[in-house]
């Protein structure tokens, strides 16, 4: 038994080894706390570590009891040839106690493969937890990539329950090579904090980071007023390629019409490549990407409530985080705003792109990035769909050949005016594509959007859009698809044009009013809106003068103007103040919009609004568009 | 070649070796039926059962001829040191036959995984059948536990096709660990019947009984009226944690408003809880127990018929048993009984707990047992969520301070007048509820049952109800959506209350009508039932008199009362007597009901029903609770 | 180093090794094109083909300087006995390059068993890509069976990206078992031309042909008129077998009332025993065969939109085939054609039987069988069920047992007054069904197709009309559905009889008028159509004289007739004539029918209408079947 030294210095160092430390972290003539594993008659074998143990001889030690499981202090005497550690027992009087950490090398993530059979250790973020009905999975990412991390407790039982999603681990263990794929099969893991996890953060972070960063493009077409917006546009793309990284599923809402669907297939598509590239695994563009065609003009309550249930369901079931919306061709208005509320309560970022007149002051304190062109002094003309094609070609480069054509049928969609429209018109045509058929293409997209309902109809939109679809289908689809939509326009028409009511009023407008759910085919194409729209059409080109047409149904009413300017939000609240018990509410700007109200209350709603509308002011320069 | 023995005593014994038999179960001199499976020029090579082979040498016999397949009679004349079995031939003329079983050795399922690599016995019963694209696995379970049995006939071919689930069988294996888990590889399977199937089904039941015994609670507030209730609960807490044993999934169909919350998300917490435990498997939950909110306040054909549907795909799919229904907050009224009927061709047991005025002779012969306070002498006022909360507790021990708000957020959802919603509302405050925010629970589970239509939205209600859930987000997230519901109701209120009609009718009490369908918004929360009660709650405010309030809409009227006793059951069997072709239907307690009509009949019916409403007599006591 | 020959006869030849070529395929003193990769001091080492290599001896060369990777010319000097291979260097001024293929033994898919550890090489055609977590799995098939060929490029990663569905490809690899199923491990996989690829393809299609042609069957009853159609039926049973064994899915979609259900569920029955038989997966069905019941009596163009989009993504998804449609009891007229137009522009091929009035210019060009008993100068007498009986017992034989009663159901339900109904009826009788509960089955499987809406319902189907279902609860079942149905029709019927309006018109028939909107529950069973039928039925019995009937709401009409002539395609069109603005469309034959209009035209149309019903001619031999 060595005793404790006699000079009166500094007490002894004893070593308290980490459990994962090996016999290469051990050294002749320290002191190490060690636990009691085993008495023989010729000694006792103690525990340093979990790899560490050895024998304190007999003979160095007078003989006391001890038993398994005692605490004791020894100094190491020997290493032997063949690896064996010999021991003496300490009996110190006064000690200071020191922690040795487990020294490792970190292997990267993206270095697995080459350590198949050895015992690795990683560090990393938990980015999923999988509980199979053996092992349970948890998946670790470092700055390099993610793998499987294997930890058995028993069959379907939850391993190291306290090892959460988000927490950043040490974990020990054994490379394995299953059906082509490596995993790691936990010996040890441990959440790190402090430094360490700060230090693995770091690197995760400027991993990331600089993962994130968007590739540098210039505009498909030369129009300082988009340039502008291009610094958001590439913090859009960044917060969605960091998202990707991170493993946050992304939830895109968008307007089921031409423009929101050339806003949203582009960026898909984009998403879909990065997030192949970034996950090395074809599903998890499923699992991590959602588009959702939005059936009213704004993000309804009920939406939302159904979002935040899946969300909150594949996060118990799957262990995913909890999404990023991304709004599309809406989500800027004060209506957007109680359901932007109910997700608030939760991790649930918001990035909003949109065209229609925004409502920044409700909306900005509940999303996270808002990029508008009305918030640049612009308005609708830079649609949804031009903005996200420079989107799309931000999050993955090499797009740009199979989407020159695609801001062209978002500016015919949403009757952009603006000069650029040139321009974009000829990059389309210089892709092959007439304005004919791009205006095919807008009608396609919208019939088929009717077709769909909820569905977002992925692989049958990037052929109607000619995104990473078939060429020749495409060529023979689209006629066909917008050919049933005029069909079906026309023979809507037949049946209601003949009960368009014409009034000419106060200000020499032409108002038309039809009853669209009285005159039209109820639930088929083309719906009321676009029906009231196709009505007003004719009419601007029959009169050459201004027009306004009014599509009414038992509760509803949808505007639209050419000549004269509509104030409808004054509108609405004018005649909530004047009709109490009419519950009138509604929106839209300048030449279109739609109001409800109580099906009780219709014509004198009607008739107030009529009234209202024969004083608006005449402006030649407007023009019905963007529909909604 | 043995002749046969010339004394004239009893005919020798032959055994008929159990195909499982072993070499351990034959003796030397014994007589065997064998089976020629080789024929060659020393002898015959003879099988006696799948394990027990040997030689008869042709010097033991005369040479006769023989051919494989022959059936022979042997004598075991040596066991040799190798354990080759020498036999001669016999000929008897007469002899009886005696079986021998196999002899084994039964392990328990649970202590498979002690025997890696061994041969073992199971006897259970087989509780699934599933069919991979190899092997088809077994799940056998015995008084333990349950194992897989996986057997292979050829790739995706079921093998022993014979089996099926609830066949109890002796499984003869060998245990094979495979990523942490164990299963047999079953080398032979037999159904057993008579004794041996019912000392194993003897086993089953006497442990599933002992297991499926709840655990002893004591009730959370002092009420002997619900004492009363309390072996019925502990008996349908019986019934489901038996269900859950013997692996029958169960189906809870419960009334989507805050009372039939209150009553059904603690019970499947409490479920979901004891179903990881039994079955150690997250994922089992999932294929166990599904709540389902019910559109109508009974069991619709419809969703009986998707119910049945569902169950049988189920079992063809994934060879699960049928479910067990478990109504709550719905189910005690004769509406119920046609979608009752349907189930009771199928082997679905239905177990009720409701506080809706019952129907006994109706429902009890359809239902396997029935849980209602009017059962009992008492009434609505012990709701659904203050049973189903002692229930919860009954199914699974330790979830009470879990639970200990929601019977108050249950009987103030259901407006219970019961003396004893003090103590639960001082249980409440206890746990840190005062009874303004509980109030705002129950308006935040009403305004999400809207929005989640027919979806559970399990994740989103746990943390509203806070069962389970976060309580920090639960904090933030009941005030908002309580103010969401209180908006929206405001706003159909706006519209609405001009349109009120009044009158005084003759009993003297004040009635209130109002087309909801005219003059609210359709399709938006709240519906028209809760905005017919809102208005009458304002009445009864401004009044402070008896009031009756009509909401109709087109086919329906919902019916509110304070002070004046409605015998609506009454009422509309009259109406269908005056009024033949008006097609009346509905039904309601005293103070709330709603009815059916056609719609052409509306406004006889309506004139019909204020006449009696008229004559209805007056009762300060009655107050319109619970509402449907 | 060899010199160039120096003879001036013929170059040399130079064999270039396929790479898969070994070392048995070359032999001493051929030159062969190798490469360099190795160079040593004694010499270089030199690739033949992936199997093939040696070493050129210095002493063979001057010593020029060669790289890893240079091309050079070798002659193969000597095979040594340990297999190694000596080559010089061959130094040719002109010489003849030939292409060796690797000879190679092709073992049968379904060999691939008895080869276990041994590599193989297969021939056959890529039916499905799958890409897993790990390998990416080809199933490759030939003309005995489809085996699972894994290749792995990286985990997740498509290997092989260039080999598609539907390339004919030659795979080398290694036999692997795996819980009881055989995989081929690619070591190397190749796209066959020419001849190679004509060969497989040939082999392939004669195999299928060969398997694909029905069995020969004799028809239920004796009926000349059904026997003509006999050939077509064959032809169709040709078409979806070959569609199995090819591995497209066929997606089945039906008119959901009791003929149709006779007609698909017995082409489902059989359709999924074919399918396991063929791919030997008990889930192969689930993936291969979708049944879906028709909400409109035509191919809707949103149906049809929902099928593509669901076929694209199951081959995007799955990489399964696009699907067979085959159109059952529905698919025969003009409103079909649309969408079948939709669906041309896609690889999707279909096929109909139906019995309703043909337009067979219109939809015989975008189908690719078409069989209807108009087409053969019969008429809907012979009901769809009794030809898919038939072609259900040409597509899986031995199920005639089980289908002896469905003819009649279906003759049944669809009033079929042909005179062979009696032998039908007798076929039930004897195999225990009489005609009461015949009746009985095709109300059941009415009430049901209404109760499941668009869910198919198998399992339960299956036990209504006793296919593969349980005797017992269908003679329980059936009854009690029966019973439900009769009694909503009597609840529905008491509703509405006492406004049925009645006038005798010009012609002398009763004609009978109900708004069944306005008169009768909405949103529940009966609907509209089947309460006008039954409305019918009763006057027809109370006045056995000629009967029109007219169902209307707001926007549609159903009509019934008994004993007058109803032309409904001239009517429809001449009130389009007449009545601009109304929007009429329908369709229907003789008896029965239905039109659609605009909700604020229904006066006018209604006058219109009976005015012209009111000089249609009458006709005794007129009943109203089929309902539609």
């Amino acid at each position: 038994m060595t005793d404790a030294p006699g000079d009166g210095g500094a007490p002894p160092v004893v070593v308290d080894l980490h459990p994962a430390c090996t016999a290469a972290e051990v050294e002749p003539d320290e002191y190490y706390h060690a636990t009691v594993n085993g008495v023989v008659d010729y000694g006792l074998f103690v525990d340093l570590s979990e790899h560490v143990s050895g024998l304190v001889h007999e003979s160095t030690y007078d003989g006391g009891t001890f038993e398994v499981g005692d605490d004791v202090v020894v100094k190491l005497t020997e290493v032997r040839e063949n690896g064996d550690l010999s021991f003496e027992l300490a009996d110190l009087d006064d000690y200071e106690t020191v922690a040795r950490e487990h020294d490792y090398d970190r292997v990267a993530a993206d270095d697995v493969g080459d350590r198949v059979g050895d015992t690795v250790h990683l560090e990393g973020e938990v980015v999923q937890i999988k509980q199979t009905g053996g092992p349970t999975i948890f998946r670790v990412r470092d700055e390099t990539s993610a793998v499987p991390c294997t930890a058995f407790e028993a069959a379907g039982v939850r391993a190291h329950p306290r090892i959460e999603v988000g927490d950043v681990v040490h974990v020990e263990g054994v490379v394995e090579e299953r059906e082509g794929t490596y995993q790691v099969e936990v010996t040890a893991i441990e959440v790190l904090d402090g430094e360490d996890a700060a230090d693995v953060a770091d690197r995760l972070d400027a991993a990331f980071a600089e993962h994130a960063e968007p590739p540098e493009t210039e505009p498909l077409v030369d129009w300082p007023a988009l340039e502008g917006m291009l610094p958001e546009l590439r913090s859009v793309a960044r917060t969605l390629r960091r998202a990707v990284l991170e493993g946050r599923p992304i939830r895109m809402r968008h307007h089921a019409d031409g423009d929101g669907m050339c806003a949203s297939v582009p960026v898909q598509y984009a998403l879909t490549q990065f997030i192949e590239d970034v996950h090395q695994d074809e599903d998890a563009p499923r699992h991590l990407l959602k588009r959702l065609p939005s059936k009213a003009p704004y993000y309804e309550m009920e939406d939302a409530t159904r979002d935040l249930n899946f969300a909150l369901e594949d996060r118990a079931r799957h262990g995913q985080k909890l999404p990023l919306l991304l709004m599309l061709d809406n989500g800027s208005t004060e209506e957007d705003t109680p359901a932007y509320k109910a997700l608030d309560n939760y991790d649930i970022p918001v990035v909003v792109v949109d065209h229609h007149h925004p409502d920044p002051e409700a909306v900005d304190p509940l999303v996270d990035e808002h990029v508008n062109p009305y918030l640049h002094g612009e308005d609708y003309r830079i649609t949804t769909g031009m903005l996200c094609v420079e989107l799309a070609r931000m999050l993955y480069p090499g797009l740009t050949d199979e989407l020159e054509h695609v801001p062209a049928v978002a500016g015919l969609s949403d009757r952009s005016k603006a000069d650029e429209m040139s321009q974009y018109l000829e990059l389309a045509r210089e892709a092959g594509y007439d304005e004919d058929f791009l205006h095919q293409i807008g009608e396609a997209l919208d019939y088929e959007a009717y077709m769909l309902r909820y569905d977002p109809g992925t692989e049958l939109i990037y052929d109607v859009l000619n995104v990473d679809g078939d060429e020749d289908r495409h060529r023979e689809l689209v006629p066909f698809l917008a050919n049933r939509a005029h069909e079906d326009v026309a023979e809507q028409l037949d049946a209601a044009m003949s009960h368009v009511e014409h009034e000419r009023v106060a200000n020499g407008a032409n108002l038309y009013r039809i009853d669209v759910e009285n005159h039209a085919h109820r639930f088929t194409y083309p719906a009321p809106g676009k029906t009231t729209g196709e009505i007003h059409d004719r009419k601007v080109e029959e009169t050459g003068e201004p027009v306004i047409t009014i599509g009414y149904g038992p509760d509803f009413a949808v505007l639209r103007s050419d000549g004269v300017r509509l104030d409808i939000p004054t509108m609405v609240a004018e005649l909530n103040d004047e009709l109490p018990g009419a519950g009138v509410s509604g929106g839209g700007h300048l030449v279109v919009g739609s109001i409800r109200f109580v099906p009780g209350m219709r014509e004198p709603v009607l008739d107030a609004l009529i009234e209202k509308m024969a004083e608006a002011e005449l402006d030649e320069e407007l023009h019905s568009a963007p529909k909604r």
